[in-house]
């Protein structure tokens, strides 16, 4: 079992680990220090030894910072996190609510100036210091050792385990032809690569350093030649130097900087990513530092023929788990007796049954009731609820594959679902599938399509506070980026991203509704009567019933109503063949037209 | 009548005036000359003086410029114009597709490193020669006196009519408060304002310097104070002395840098749209600039009550002529005589008889046939082309009132429609029906609703080449910034904003279809079921019917269907009263349910 459902941090481990950090504070001779969530890499999920900030704090959320000061300790949380705060952080830290309160205006509130602010060089981006820099021009920003490491004395060491090979017929691409094509775009001499998911794809290998996102932990200096230099930690890439071959150069992680330190002329950076320790490196040795984004992550999301056959597959093998999971539901929730965390446990066991389950890409979202209304819910021993009758059951859950990665949300109504549950539901799916049959011109992007998955709620005066869609990697990161549908994703969408299409409705205190498919960008289908003009489509990747009992087909338009069959049609011939006589009835139950 | 159908230039007068040209570049020192269709003011009208680009050359689009070197002159025209250039241009100058071609690109292909390249510093902005500054490094780009102003013996003289006073309840607010609330907003001591609308607005002034655009031609430094310098040409503001009162300074134009230079501390400006001597003499004092848009254009885009009251007005009074013109329209097309001047010349007739009129909006823009697929077709005398049976015709067109400024399109049934007329007219109208009912929550922009206007046509392939929206001023710029419904439109919009709604779709060489409506933005209508969001929503100001015998109702959903009869229903009951029995009657049958 991937999952765990006990409480890792309690309130009361914070206050003496805060006054030991104020005293490593006053012989490091800083005023302050910031403790953020982020290891060195900015990846979503941290090793035990990074978990600095719940160490500290206590709250365990998967964003936020703590600033220390000598007489108060601001802990910075997003909307999502503003009541789990309270009930994971001691009284000695003082909630903070971020990015309505910006650090540097805080800090400016509770310190003088001329006061000595401390942080971890490795910790923060260069584009976050720079920021910073700016912003408070009147303290002492100084990079200093980690002080938080100092005083944990049972930090976890480093993960060690060995870097895996990706096998060619996943990756589709061999890395040296990655790397040469990679090299091929720089306009630098050379650049610093410092996200792990990037390093994975360009050399196609994965890691199990992190728990969720099989990444390895590692830097590279990729140079204008396609020859790169990796540098992990000790042994960890010993069982793959056949596979990176002569052009792949292994160094010890710690022999980093100093690499770092000897490259000249122009070096590429990418500012939103890489620590700041790498861009003042290369601020003190003169070498001339290009800002641009990371050079992998346009071409990794676009992924080449094999990494979308590998989805398919990886999804069909999911559809399957999924589905079973579902006709169990069905038979169990009436009796009752199931709880939030039944549910998890339950599917979980279902993928592992695939034998193929390499980890959930997440932490299963199961939320009964109004607990599906927190929109990042995580069940706990603490929170964990009965699903009952007459409630929406919303879970969102995903696997990681070697062929790859998965995220699907059905949400599921448990007894006789109210009018309301099946307008609200029937106005987030319209909008799921105005995404899902769509067409565009080249040149749009995510920020453009969002509406479209929005206006049957926005006609009802309802939304969502979250995006539509998130970009997903291949057998890499649940969330990667540039792609989106949000409108705050500004690339173009092309043919071979993977995005979620997710939708969803919230209502505080009462229930919460989301739908999500993977989907790809496909070159546009021919049509009858289109213009000549390059057009682009979305593919779906997720085929596993859609909740019939909560769609109001008065509300939907014939078209709607046509896809929802198909999609139907298309699940039972995709998956019926592969299940048991039982699970297969209960399909095409689930499956008949509307 | 304001529209003309002579074509105003010919491709002969080119070749002598750019020989001229060539040898008072000589004179003056310069390799090369850049003549734009600019003025200082950056409109997009001039006055007969600044169309030097249409002297020069011939060619008589609203857009583009001249590079004029010793052995080739290129005249730049974006994809509007490659047709129209051919045409009007002698084979002296060189069509260049731009932007695909950019300036600097094409000067490095012809000019040999070191030429000196002249341009006036009143007709380019000061970011537009910033730009070219840095890609002509290896050049002398020179700052000269207009050197076509030298050759051009018979020029107009610049615009000299009087400034007028735009009436208090058409402005719904004191220029005396406008002056201070925007002298609020300041970043910096003083602001150098130099977009005519913007001093309209600011002043409530309006003035005939232009055709078709009511905006005083002049410059303005406003102060934090409020207090303003109005600098223009020699008599022109005499007559509104009393309006401005003492906080209002007049100038001649003439003194308006000799100002500038004297401005200490740091001084606003629109990089955008401020001429690039205003930067330079800046620059050359040592005045601290600080570039930001232009302080009127967000308050000047969001309408007063009074502003909105008036383009209600004005409205109901363009549509009485407007259906007076359908009207006559479906009884004289179908005799078979009419040509596209007759439309125009028509329509302009009825709207003069509303008494009201000040100007058109625009140049009407009626196609029928093959011509309504070129989106900026002007008819004249050589283009001219009879309104047969079988075809569509498109109007696009507009007045100038007082009260408001009106824009509207609507395509019409000449004879009876093809199938595919009538889908092509139903897609296009329900990206129209998109947007008049789409509700949305505050923040977000055009860019993010221009897709719910085309979803319709990129279902079916389809889709058209230019925004859905544009903004629209009170008795100012028929296209106003910033607000906007299209891809690049970047600022959320707000209650008070005025917009096209015009999606449209064009068959080259066939049929050309635009549906157009302004709308305004308003705090949405309260709705049942509704979220407790701040959510807006918009309300049509256009009420003229729609081709009921162009819509194939087996596309539309109920919902659209019913917004249609509403839509007539309110459009008799606004009309029917204002109309004589006969076009009355056809008003009624015009709007009869679907």
């Amino acid at each position: 079992m991937f999952q765990t459902f006990a409480a890792q941090t309690t309130p009361e481990q914070g206050p003496p680990r805060l006054k030991a950090l104020r005293a490593q504070m006053q012989t490091a001779g800083v005023d302050a220090f910031i403790v953020p969530r982020a290891d060195a890499h900015q990846g979503e999920y941290v090793a035990p030894r990074d978990a600095r900030l719940a160490w500290l704090t206590g709250f365990s959320g998967s964003a936020g910072f703590c600033a220390v000061l000598p007489d108060i300790a601001g802990v910075f949380i997003d909307g999502r996190y503003r009541v789990q705060v309270r009930a994971e952080v001691a009284d000695a830290f003082t909630p903070v609510h971020w990015p309505e309160t910006q650090l540097a205006d805080w800090v400016m509130d509770h310190l003088p100036k001329g006061a000595v602010i401390g942080f971890d060089p490795w910790l923060h981006s260069a584009q976050e210091i720079a920021s910073l820099t700016k912003k408070l021009r009147a303290y002492d920003l100084r990079a200093t050792d980690n002080l938080v490491d100092a005083i944990w004395h049972d930090q976890p060491p480093a993960p060690s385990s060995p870097f895996l090979v990706q096998p060619i017929e996943f990756a589709g691409e061999p890395h040296t032809e990655k790397r040469i094509r990679i090299a091929d775009t720089l306009t630098a001499d050379t650049a610093v690569i410092t996200l792990p998911d990037s390093i994975a794809w360009l050399l196609n290998i994965r890691g199990t350093d992190i728990a969720r996102n099989p990444v390895p932990q590692a830097f590279a200096i990729l140079h204008a030649t396609g020859m790169v230099d990796l540098f992990a930690g000790t042994g960890k890439a010993d069982g793959i130097r056949d596979h990176l071959g002569p052009d792949v150069q292994l160094h010890d992680v710690s022999a980093f900087l100093g690499h770092i330190a000897r490259l000249s002329g122009p070096v590429q950076i990418d500012p939103k990513t890489c620590p700041d320790i790498v861009a003042q490196t290369l601020i003190r040795t003169g070498a001339e530092a290009k800002h641009c984004p990371d050079p992998c992550l346009l071409p990794k999301a676009i992924k080449n023929a094999a990494e979308i056959a590998g989805a398919k597959t990886a999804h069909h093998r999911d559809g399957i788990a999924m589905v079973r999971f579902l006709a169990w539901l069905d038979t169990e929730a009436p009796k009752g007796a199931l709880t939030e965390i039944d549910v998890v446990t339950a599917l979980e066991g279902f993928r592992a049954q695939t034998n193929a389950l390499r980890d959930i890409s997440f932490e299963t979202i199961s939320g009964a009731g109004p607990n599906a209304a927190i929109v990042h819910y995580r069940v706990n021993e603490n929170t964990n609820r009965a699903v009952n009758p007459g409630e929406l059951l919303l879970v969102d859950s995903g696997g990681q594959y070697v062929d790859g990665t998965t995220d699907i949300t059905r949400t599921i109504a448990i007894g006789t679902p109210t009018e309301d549950h099946r307008q609200c539901y029937t106005r987030v799916l319209q909008g799921m599938i105005a995404i899902s049959r769509i067409r565009f011109p080249k040149g749009v992007g995510g920020q453009h399509l969002d509406a479209l998955a929005r206006a049957p709620l926005w006609l009802a005066g309802q939304d969502y506070d979250h995006g539509t869609g998130h970009g997903v990697g291949s057998y890499l990161s649940v969330h990667e980026g540039p792609q989106g549908i949000s409108r705050r994703s500004e690339v173009a969408l092309e043919a071979g991203m993977i995005l979620s299409n997710e939708p969803g409705y919230y209502r505080e205190g009462a229930f919460g509704i989301r739908i999500e498919n993977l989907i790809t960008v496909i070159p546009a289908l021919a049509l009858p009567g289109a213009d000549a003009r390059d057009m682009l489509g979305f593919d779906t990747l997720t085929y596993v019933p859609l909740d019939r009992r909560l769609i109001d087909t008065s509300l939907l338009a014939n078209a709607e109503r046509d896809w929802i069959d198909q999609y139907h049609t298309d699940t039972v011939a995709l998956l019926a063949s592969h299940l048991d006589a039982t699970t297969c009835a209960w399909l095409e139950a689930a499956c008949a037209p509307l």
